[in-house]
């Protein structure tokens, strides 16, 4: 049964439009690793599904790491004394280093330009920049308004605050029948930067809003985690349900004009990794599979060794490949609606085959069954064979070593194919269950 | 010991000519799945080796299929009432629908058309239909002719009988020092069709008929089947002789002009397969090896998984990829003397290589040898070597675990060089046959 | 630590010329498998580090072998009768069949010409030809020159002795910390031809040089043999030395102009084959990895089936592939100061992976530990990662499975970025040896 099938078959400009506007909504939001814009962006996907807040307090030990202080901010800008703002965090979020410490002062432009940001390539961009946990202050702008600054004093006021507060990151568990558990991470604490990540989330948000609706087989647990400090706290606080992953996405940076990448598991080969190849393989857009390395997003944390979890990256453009990367031009207009939706029905599609993914035996293994008498092949004989092709891979294959995913990546087939075959076989009493799994 | 050398050796002209000869005397007949011109096939492969005739009772169960009655034609056309014949089975046996059930009427076109089948991409051909398992009647004719009947009233009639009866194959058992057995199958239910699979009958018939007058290691076991009926009727009735198969091969499409294609059996990686792959690598011609897959002739029935028997498939091209496959155009102008000849010689190098495939033991294995004084190597040093390096492969891997197979492979000399110098240091002492087995 | 990081950075033309002079002073000397050429040439090797020669009696059985007749040769010429020599070997060696038996007599042209071994290919070059194992004389000579000998008598001179006398070698053991061994060998039998083999034999002689002065891990043996009947005395003679070898280089036609070629050991997998690929894929020239072959130099007999011994081949351009080959072409203008000096780094950076590979504990399996705070980690995030990668494959994989080289070939890094990453983190506290090795 495919849970997702409405998602599969969702109208590309209609969800599009949805995704494109959840993420314009969430777009002007200065989010940091903690604050109260991270909060507003978890109470703005609360109203559309049961997502829990989970607060940790400044001070914790995660690991090795050690929860920061929250940073918040309420202004920033640069000008002239008396002057009118010539950079401006009101215009702009980007403008302001990341976690930046607070600063008001008012020095010459040879002791500021140490602490201004810019792109020499890509002169009328401005960079996206952090300092989480070195303290510095700084500002990040366009390399042309830089070289446009004149010698001379400037007031810098960066109204932040370091402060004793809390982690916050957002959870959500969705029963199935079976507690194996899949896992959806996307990283939220960007700000205003839109294909990382505002693309991973709104996609996230809206598989949880499907999945909260349906009945499944898997437990579905979504986070949404400022990236890195957030993955490490939930897998310090949360060492059983790790335990229970089968399966696990991290979502980021899929709403490009760019064709997918899959960035494999630290394990390589496991069900997720193949599901993914497996359904980009027929999803009609280029793709590639890359494999495992130790730097990207959360994955990093769950494939550490100690976790080795079997998670995967989905993403169409690489980070750090695309000129846009971290930088005021990853906007709104550089992520396209039917881009989202078609990531989000290649994610369903995904999430499906392990849905259905599972073994069967064939009651009839010695010689083919004849599948004439029972309606399942052509009466007339002497044309090239049709439908009935994924029905003869099932059988063959159906010997109890050999699942789903097996038989369509051997025969080539799309995997629903191949299970839309064996459930006509499971009518036609030609296949069983195998009786060892209930599922997998 | 190349048993088949002389035929390996033989004369493609001389070859050539025979095997087209038996198949143009063949070529008239109208086969089916059973009657009487499936008899007279059978007849006259056994004029030239001990063939025997099983016959199994209509209504006979055979695993999940059961033997269908005896199908017999006399004659069969289309005219306008009174008039000349339009469509005439003693022209053509493609015109009737295979396995037509029988049929006398006056109808008019518009009731015709759905009985008549044709091939609007290539109109002047006649196509080849069937319908074994559902009672239907029909006529096969070219797109071109059916396009010229005018509306008005036809007499159609096929007189054909559909009744208790048999099914009717032929086994012959050759039996070699091993009661281990190699199978050769091919399917003789075709009527007038040349490369689908008059070639693959005469060339088994050939390989029957040379090994019929040698002594040989393995057993060999032939059959000429009806397609899929017959391999599973075989099947059921003979288990035991199934499990005694060590390799097998379907010979199908082997006489027209393409390159060879050789499919690999379920196991992926039998001694057939390797052996498949090591003759056509040297044979000369083009040749591609493709996975296996659940459908294509008899080996769908070997190799279904009760069954995993180690049975290939070999095909110059393959069916349903040529234009000519199941048309009037597959006729003997499309089979070509010499392609059949190279094809008997492809086979005969196959079960050569079977033949001869063991593993022996270097007895100096510390270092090499000294060659030179048994002139086993040149004796002007400095040149590079030439044809002592089979002999260096064979000693340096013969330690028991690499069979002459595995080290044709390594080395990529072919099987008989190597085969050739195991002889050679046999003789000189230098190797001895590994103690352990007999022959594989 | 790199043991010879000082060879890896030596500057080319420096060394070249050192390699290259050797190479000059060693050219004349008339080299065969026995003999007092021989002795000379270990004796000039004996001047820079303890190499100790070894004497083996003719006669002496070797496993299928028999230690032969100790050949000296003196003076070898043709001329007419009572004028001057045409074909001088005071002129050039190579004009002598090595081993040569003694003659001196008078003979016409049509009875010479069979003793006369020229290349019609390329006539301005004398061959390099041999005969150890069956008694013959001869003379080598370019193809021009043999066709302007006009018919008529002519005095052949050879003044060489075969007689009872001993086979020579030159050994040395370079004790290190561990018992285990790296065998480095070279043949030393060819008169004057610089590639094969004078460049192996000057490369080895700096690197025995340069680990006569340094500590290290492994002991190291290097071999001077005569080819073949050198390597398999020494076998015979040295069992348990044998088993000792855990990683071992064969040394040839390592100068010339060509790009590498590194033919693996018979395992095929082996520490050595990595080490090698992983040098060679990092070394800025072109390299090709060419599969294990029974034949070749003296790696035949280390891998030998009674033995299989890791033992690879390191040749720039292949023997037998290059026209100059055993030909008078091979001069010491055909081997090329600065290639020698890239192939001694080369080899050095082989030594130095296996002298350095090893496996690691991460201390911090769970997550990343937080490398920032221990300035391992650029602090301005946001921006693509940079060297940090290195620590970031080496914990991600030190789990006690994966070697260093397991990791360099994973992450497609130099061996010594992530080697000298793991200093880094070893000396942080992040990663710890694995206590079940001292050093594999």
């Amino acid at each position: 049964m495919r849970v997702l099938r409405e998602i599969e078959e969702l109208s590309l400009q209609e969800a599009g439009s949805q995704l494109h506007l959840l993420a314009a909504e969430l777009y002007p939001v200065c989010r940091s690793i903690s604050g109260d814009g991270l909060r507003a962006t978890l109470a703005a996907i609360q109203e559309r599904f049961p997502l829990q807040t989970v607060e940790i307090p400044t001070g914790t030990a995660v690991f090795d790491w050690i929860v920061p202080k929250e940073w918040n901010i309420r202004d920033a800008y640069i000008r002239r004394p008396g002057g009118p703002r010539l950079v401006d965090f009101q215009a702009c979020n980007l403008h302001v280093l990341n976690y930046s410490a607070p600063v008001h002062a008012t020095l010459p432009l040879s002791d500021l330009r140490p602490h201004l940001f810019t792109l020499p390539d890509r002169p009328d961009w401005i960079p996206y920049r952090t300092s989480y946990y070195e303290r510095k202050w700084g500002f990040c702008l366009s390399h042309n308004q830089m070289l446009s600054l004149e010698d001379g004093d400037y007031e810098v006021c960066i109204d932040s605050s370091l402060e004793d507060g809390w982690l916050t990151y957002g959870e959500c568990l969705l029963p199935g029948l079976s507690t194996d558990e899949i896992l959806i991470s996307c990283h939220v604490c960007h700000p205003s930067l839109a294909n990382d990540n505002l693309s991973g989330l709104v996609v996230a948000t809206f598989l949880a809003q499907a999945l909260a609706e349906r009945e499944h087989h898997y437990s579905y647990r979504f986070l949404f985690l400022p990236g890195t400090i957030g993955s490490i706290t939930w897998l310090a606080h949360n060492p059983k349900a790790a335990g229970r992953i089968r399966h696990g996405l991290v979502l980021t940076c899929i709403g490009d004009a760019g064709g997918f990448h899959y960035k494999k598991s630290r394990q390589g080969n496991a069900e997720i990794d193949r599901a993914a190849a497996q359904v980009l393989r027929h999803c009609g857009e280029p793709a590639e599979i890359l494999e495992f390395s130790p730097y990207g997003y959360d994955e990093r944390q769950y494939c550490s060794p100690g976790f080795n979890l079997p998670v995967g990256c989905l993403m169409r453009s690489v980070w750090g490949k695309f000129p846009e990367y971290h930088t005021s031009a990853d906007n709104l207009d550089f992520i396209l609606p039917e881009q989202l939706a078609r990531s989000l029905r290649v994610c369903a599609g995904i999430l499906d085959v392990h849905e259905n993914n599972r073994r069967y035996i064939n009651l009839n293994p010695f010689c083919e069954p004849q599948l004439g008498r029972r309606n399942l092949y052509r009466s007339i004989g002497g044309d090239t064979p049709g439908i009935e092709i994924a029905r003869l891979w099932l059988l063959n294959f159906s010997d109890g070593e050999h699942s789903l995913l097996d038989i369509a990546e051997r025969s080539g087939l799309p995997f629903f194919e191949i299970a839309d075959a064996a459930t006509q076989l499971l009518e036609s009493g030609l296949l069983a269950p195998n009786g060892q799994e209930v599922l997998k």
